[in-house]
């Protein structure tokens, strides 16, 4: 190799700062084949130098303060794996980007939040912000969306982007257990971010699915107008009454792009349980594109875990090496246009829990409300009593959200509804 | 935009050539703010001028010769889209190269054949010569080996990469209708190729299991040792008894890497009904591969067809408008190494089926002849007679493929074997 070695600083040495350092080391002379160089680690930083780690690092340059390393000659990349969406992690890239140097990270928070501002700085200064590893571990799902279809007109793209909701999902229905057990087990196996709100709550998805959406429709990234809801207040019984019905529950993350403009929500959904999304296990992720011109695609690999983000860290630093310097969003940064954002545009199926009194024209009450909001019923079940009041479930015929959240709103203002009513979206995919 | 743009000349107006011609010109304004500048059709050429096509083609610049096309001063890629593995294609792909023109082609004849040759004048004359719709239709596998999961030392890719066995295996099962009928059929609808064999022959999937491997393991494409086996000897009884077992049956191309070297293979193979391979429906194809950090990833679309195709092609034009000029295998051409190739390295179980005289002793007698080879029986099944004889269906548990043939050989030769046995590998995945 006649080449100079691309030289890398790496800040952060967690768990991905870790698989990073392994397969650079494992894959050393593969990589320096594939890249036409090598790639070589020229400076490491994290918090604590003496921390215990997987890895002997004493061969490598310690350097203390990571902003250090946004300013060393030496260095022509930093990969950024420190986390968070604001200082430390936003500076560093802020200050290695104006120092001309490349960035990879792996932080979807930020780019959820300051990636179109960042994507503007890199382009000014001609280098390359990566970030394949923000989304879905090791699908290469960036890249997808910028290089491999990036002609096709993308009217949605579905995912199943979140590890730890799908696995929780999976365990509830796997040991017929409730929420909180499950919840609970997951965090005591360390499955589960520090907040978890991130993880459960549904915000890491959106994290994602802002970063996919802006990379599919070439629209500017826009976090605020992901409408977000969690898998907290999914009970066995919606899961158990789902499998009944041929279904299972998945957080997905749906980014929709119609004339009207485009739709970003995360929210649980009954998925057919022999489609592709209905067969996802545990930490598996996958993501469905669909283009005017590809039709439907879909990916799927593993969503976390130190392989297989290093594996999508590793190839944004080939692409650096190899000299393929790309638009942050497979377009011009500063050509990017905040695109029409709507709540809602596609109707659907939804299945509705409701909690009733057992009295003489209960149904007849409810399906009556259901019915002056212009939604008709697919199929209804009564399960079993629990006191005095008995479960009905019921599954509809395709409508509009606006007229199902306004039939629900008001039924749980009846005296015959004994709790919040439960309503999740079907998406027969 | 400022940029001047990349006119592209195409050569070969069948079904993919007139996709490509409606995405260039469907998706137009996006493509040039994608690729940054607009890629121009500049000339278009193809055996018949007045033949009927499904767009008009008036506005293009007709060119009677393609290899005027190689030749002109004004055209900056050449779209090859004729097919075949010789000439005119070749020397078209050939002449444009040396003029120092781009090349982007679906031919995986071609590139299976002659691969390294031009791989090796694209790179003297710095030009690309890029293939992602030889493999696979829609889905990105070309980029995804030779980009996103580069750094990974990648142990096997397996794939379900034509369209037509798969669907006529398909019908097959549904229709519980045997080869020779549902070939007919599929032949009527214009769904095989014109010389079969290519397709049911196995040999397609050959030229794209060649490819992937020269890709996925960084050595030179060699074609020659592809170990190929079609669908014409799969029966409905093989069909049907798999699926009472919890399998389907699956051409695959299976590519794998070990100590000992390279293995590629066409065959038939059991899948389990619930793995991801064993739902594949129709003309969807999809592709495994395992790295070594990345662990599995699976890519899933539409395997053949005008819109996945130009896809594909489209792309690999975004690629060279943006500038990003790369290698056509990954690496430099000039540095593929010729692998050592293994004719089989994994054991597995296999099915086998055998058409016995109706006797006592006999199935001692074969089930002898399996243990003389070491070949264990996992289960065993007699249906119903077939006059005479009985087939008999066994399951093996893993075994050495050179065992098996062994045992079948000497089975097939004694007088309680009434027809040739059938083996088939089972791939649990």
């Amino acid at each position: 190799m006649e080449k100079n070695p691309l030289n890398i600083g790496i800040v952060g040495l967690g768990t991905v700062g870790i698989g990073v350092v392994d397969f650079l080391t494992t894959n050393k002379d593969l990589i320096t084949l594939r890249a036409g160089r090598e790639i070589r680690i020229s400076g490491i930083c994290a918090k604590r130098k003496n921390k215990k780690r997987e890895l002997n690092l004493s061969r490598f340059r310690w350097i203390s303060d990571p902003l250090t390393l946004s300013n060393e000659q030496g260095i022509d990349v930093v990969v950024e794996l420190i986390g968070g969406q604001n200082d430390p992690a936003k500076s560093i890239i802020e200050k290695s980007l104006l120092n001309k140097k490349h960035v990879v990270t792996a932080n979807k928070a930020l780019i959820a939040h300051h990636g179109h501002y960042l994507a503007i700085l890199a382009e000014e200064q001609k280098v390359s912000l990566n970030f394949e590893a923000a989304v879905a571990g090791g699908i290469p799902i960036v890249k997808i969306l910028k290089e491999s279809l990036s002609g096709n007109d993308i009217s949605r793209v579905y995912g199943v982007i979140n590890g730890t909701c799908n696995y929780i999902l999976t365990q509830m229905e796997n040991h017929e257990q409730d929420y909180s057990k499950i919840f609970r087990d997951a965090q005591n196996l360390g499955f589960v971010e520090k907040d978890p709100s991130l993880d459960v709550g549904g915000i890491d998805s959106a994290h994602k699915i802002s970063i996919i959406a802006a990379l599919a429709f070439g629209s500017r990234i826009n976090f605020d107008n992901v409408k977000i809801k969690g898998i907290e207040s999914i009970s066995l019984i919606d899961i158990t009454s789902a499998s009944a019905m041929g279904y299972r529950i998945k957080l997905l993350g749906l980014a929709n792009k119609s004339t009207a403009g485009i739709s970003q929500v995360v929210e649980p959904c009954l998925v057919p349980k022999e489609s592709l999304f209905g067969k996802l296990d545990g930490g598996t992720n996958m993501v469905m594109v669909e283009g005017n011109f590809v039709e439907k695609t879909h990916y799927i690999g593993l969503g976390a875990g130190a392989g297989p983000t290093a594996s999508s860290i590793v190839s944004d630093l080939i692409d650096i090496a190899r000299g393929n310097i790309s638009s942050s969003f497979g377009q011009r940064a500063s050509e990017l246009e905040i695109s029409q954002h709507v709540s809602e545009d596609l109707s659907s199926s939804f299945y509705l829990r409701f909690l009733l009194t057992d009295k003489p024209g209960t149904l007849a009450k409810l399906a009556g409300i259901l019915g002056k909001y212009g939604i008709s019923i697919n199929h209804m079940r009564q399960l079993r009593h629990q006191g005095e009041n008995a479960p009905v479930l019921i599954v509809t015929h395709p409508t509009a959200k606006i007229s199902l959240t306004s039939a629900i709103k008001e039924i749980s203002k009846i005296e015959i509804c004994k709790s919040d009513p439960v309503y999740i979206r079907i998406e027969d995919l």
